[in-house]
């Protein structure tokens, strides 16, 4: 059983944490947050303590620390935790701003202590399936991939300008599922965006459509769809086309009912929020972080994965403007 | 190219005429019905003849005559044709009368010319893939089987009087298709009916709904589901259960679009009528005529099949009066 | 929180269990099984102790109990534990000796202290989603039931013998559901039975496949299915048929994942144990127990479920005996 | 009745005639084939003669003229036909030279007798299903869409390079669906090709994947999808995203067939030439084109539609060369 504080009792926070509760290998120690009375209220729910940062920092029993405050404070807390020998479970992003990563590159690419950039899709039990399978050689030579990603509603108006724009906040997802299942480097990034949901996200610098095609060094090819608003519930969906076939993981429905009438059969309603979308997601990505602190797996996404997904979303604004496809330089170590 | 004459242009006559019309192999030579003009009309819009019975069973270019005429004249027409030495295609029923199909039995058990009763859903493609994969061995020892067969909307109560009644008129394909699938013959029935969708059914003496169990010498089981309204479409659907597997034909959709919203996903709706769920059968029955009348097959259904389903039909009616299993006696050659 | 104990740690003891540590308002503070060894074992990884029954009936902290012994034990220690004033979470069936179980009417039938007799279907929450439509009146008036329950694989050998045969051990589930979704007593049962997958069955006394037809007052009727060895998963489905249209339960699938290839498109295997399958449902019927210690619900089923159930396998093997329907009387109070 | 030639009996040329023959509005009264015991053996099959185009043109009873001969015939043999006053129904494309089509505005914009261009898919039931509720306001306003279009199996290398290459063989179908779906002009596209499948086909000047990302003027975005071997069948899918939902057509299936095993369910395989997949889709636009004759509608695609996606091609490969997007100018009437 490892002790571990959660930083935060935001929406994300508050999943991890119940998540800390159920896991038979962690114990919820301390809860911070900037807000002492949701802290504590949040505390004596899950039998916890409210604590300070330096309080946690200080208290040799604790050995990891979750990170789920604001998107601007990931980075510096990720770094005062790490060097107090903390391990850190940071929820994505660790900052929005590809310099101020790359500035720590020395703290963060080969940790003192264990670090893990939570991008809950790769966890994902219908991901993980197709990744085994594809990898397994089901399907060949996978040559190219189709994601789908469309939100439910759009975002608050007021989250917009800090959220780094869609490619940053949103896109960043395909962009590391993209990485992770091609089993190449991205080297050429097109993308055109549009604002035809809201004409406020436009006033806001932003937009709520956009189509990606990613090219990789050997020619394959991957297709990304965006769309801020379906109506209908939290369109997830990956196709992978390879030499011996296709693979393809379909939106979910929340039951197996199935409703027959004049106008033919009603499937029942697909998932609708994130957080019951991946509900599984957020469970194993905790179990995978107790992993990572019994040693039996390393962090399967940290420094790396988060720069070469922000390159890419940097590389896609850029394709916006030009109209062009942005070449992707090499990563360097 | 066969020459062959269609008897009766009523709902089935103009069903099997079309197909005939677009069949590379028969020629519809002569139409006949007891409404002169209806035969005219049905003539000249397939480029055929209107005659009278007689002309046709003396004219030795007609190699064949599908009856489709009203079900209580099927049997003296049939006989007429075979007695003229013309094959018959006769649209199923033989006759509601078992004991008058028996009485003829010289001339039907083994014709004087090719004699095809004809069972539509044994041409389905979607079931006869089925039953070719149980052939096959891929679900092993066949061992029970699930049939349902829902119509769409009520008869019309006139109809009743003169149908048979549920087991006879409706329930009858799914003793065909029993015979078909099971493999062996059925040796006990037991079945229960309600009357509830429409009371005037009852009042006719008629039933709406019906559940049956089959059951062979060897102990396969049978479930058949029969229901007058489904207000959704002709809900047809079959289900084999065997020693390394199952099978399951579902129901078709008229197209395959998906509507997606806040409720989950439309599937497209069912075919509605018989006709349109059935009309590849249709086409496929008359080719399969065509394939007995050049000799490449014999008859799929006819004597024996309208027989040993009558049989079914009555001791299904019987089970329901004694609230009991009925043993079926083995068919007489 | 409720402090509860646990009554044996075979395989369904050992998933309440996990889902009693895992639930808010549950407390597991004492195991008992009748081997010490595994009840230590259990209680150190899950935070209880090791106790025996007379000590947990004797803790006045103690508000209910789990019993999850062998079926032979379920119904003295059920009424062990009434007597001691706890409530009683009974692992079905009370007994399968329907006169042992009346003989205690008196006792369960409005027991001291809450009863719940654990028939998970009821909180599957894909069944919940179909039973919560029809009370709707999604399909107008339920007028036919169609129920799947095929197992993956037979039953170990050594089990037969005190499994109560297939009508107690595993139709009793169908019964149950019948009665919840029909919304009227059964009046009337049909059971045919064969032993086609395994003749040790047969020496056993026992069969391994079985359809019957159950039927109510107002004349609905309802199919079901069972079958001891599919190979394929564990075959779980409903369907309900009205008024209005019609409802199924299709089997889940383990991921959404279709892989297309030469043969067309395989979905992901189906779930194939009864603990993944109704994984969800263990763990909403302990959430339920939770809401009757509280007060906040009934216990959904208890002495009239167990009796009712019973006596509908009683009749499907009279049944099966006379090749006839066999009619139940209505329930006592 | 109107009577029309046949101009080729090769693939498309026979499955048009064959449509023909079972139109009950045309017949089919000359075959012409530069291969004239072909045109002969074909003519003799259907019931109709052999002829040079001199004699047809010279008929006044041949009111149109199905032109399906090889692709670098089709425009003069259009233009001959047109000049001599007979209807023409040219297999796609008009030709792959979008200077010759332009040449001849005149004689092909308004032609002086009709003038219809096959492309295919507008016809399939299913996509003008999806079509229809489009136009219907079943999305709201559409957004983007989805087009794969994936072959089976590669061409022969032998018509690589007469095929115009992939943006003009193959995509030029999924630039007519765009143009017709969208509703506004593509105004621009960004295309990325590889040759992933067939290192011969990269030999031969030529790409077998390609992705492509079309906007337009209100900034509507549309992906498409190309590849050249599936080895599973025909992909051929849509997705449309509005402002109220969503709609796809899925892929067909042969039949409504699917099987259980421990693997999964296998639903049956899909269709897998194209002359399979879209049958119904060339019997419907044989019969667009009777309508056509009979004054009941205009020709659905003619000189605009092979101008503007012959247009789209052209940007596509442009965009390939330039990694960048290419503008379209608007259509000149």
């Amino acid at each position: 059983m490892f002790n571990v504080a959660m930083m935060g009792v935001g929406r994300m926070g508050s999943i991890h944490a119940r998540n800390i509760a159920a896991n038979a290998r962690l114990t919820l120690k301390y809860v911070v947050d900037h807000q002492p009375e949701a802290a504590a209220r949040f505390a004596s729910e899950l039998g916890a303590e409210a604590a300070t940062l330096d309080h946690v920092l200080g208290d040799a029993s604790i050995r990891a620390v979750f990170v789920a405050s604001p998107t601007s404070t990931h980075l510096d807390l990720t770094l005062a935790c790490l060097r107090a020998g903390k391990a850190v479970f940071c929820e994505k992003p660790l900052d929005l701003d590809l310099a101020k990563i790359r500035a720590a590159r020395a703290e963060l690419a080969l940790p003192a202590a264990p670090l893990f950039v939570a991008f809950n899709r790769r966890f994902d039990p219908h991901f993980r399936a197709l990744q085994a399978r594809i990898e397994a050689g089901a399907i060949g030579v996978l040559e190219s991939l189709h994601l789908v990603n469309h939100d439910p509603l759009p975002a608050a108006h007021a989250f917009i300008p800090t959220s780094g724009g869609l490619f940053k906040d949103f896109t960043i997802h395909d962009f590391d599922m993209a990485r992770w299942l091609l089993g190449e480097p991205v080297s050429e990034v097109f993308a055109w965006a549009s604002c035809l949901i809201d004409p406020v996200v436009a006033e806001l610098g932003d937009v709520d459509t956009a189509k990606l095609v990613l090219r990789t060094a050997s020619g394959k090819l991957c297709l990304v769809s965006n769309n801020r608003r379906t109506g209908y519930g939290y369109d997830q969906r990956i196709e992978a086309f390879g030499a011996k076939g296709a693979l393809r993981v379909d939106n979910l429905h929340t039951t197996a009912l199935g409703a027959w009438g004049a106008q033919g059969m009603l499937a029942d309603r697909f998932p609708f929020a994130f957080i019951d979308r991946y509900a599984d997601a957020y469970r194993a990505e905790v179990d995978h972080f107790a992993d990572v602190l019994e040693g039996k797996a390393a962090a399967a996404t940290g420094y790396r994965a988060s720069v070469e997904s922000l390159v890419l979303a940097e590389a896609a604004a850029e394709s916006v403007r030009r109209r062009a496809a942005v070449a992707i330089p090499a990563f360097e170590e």
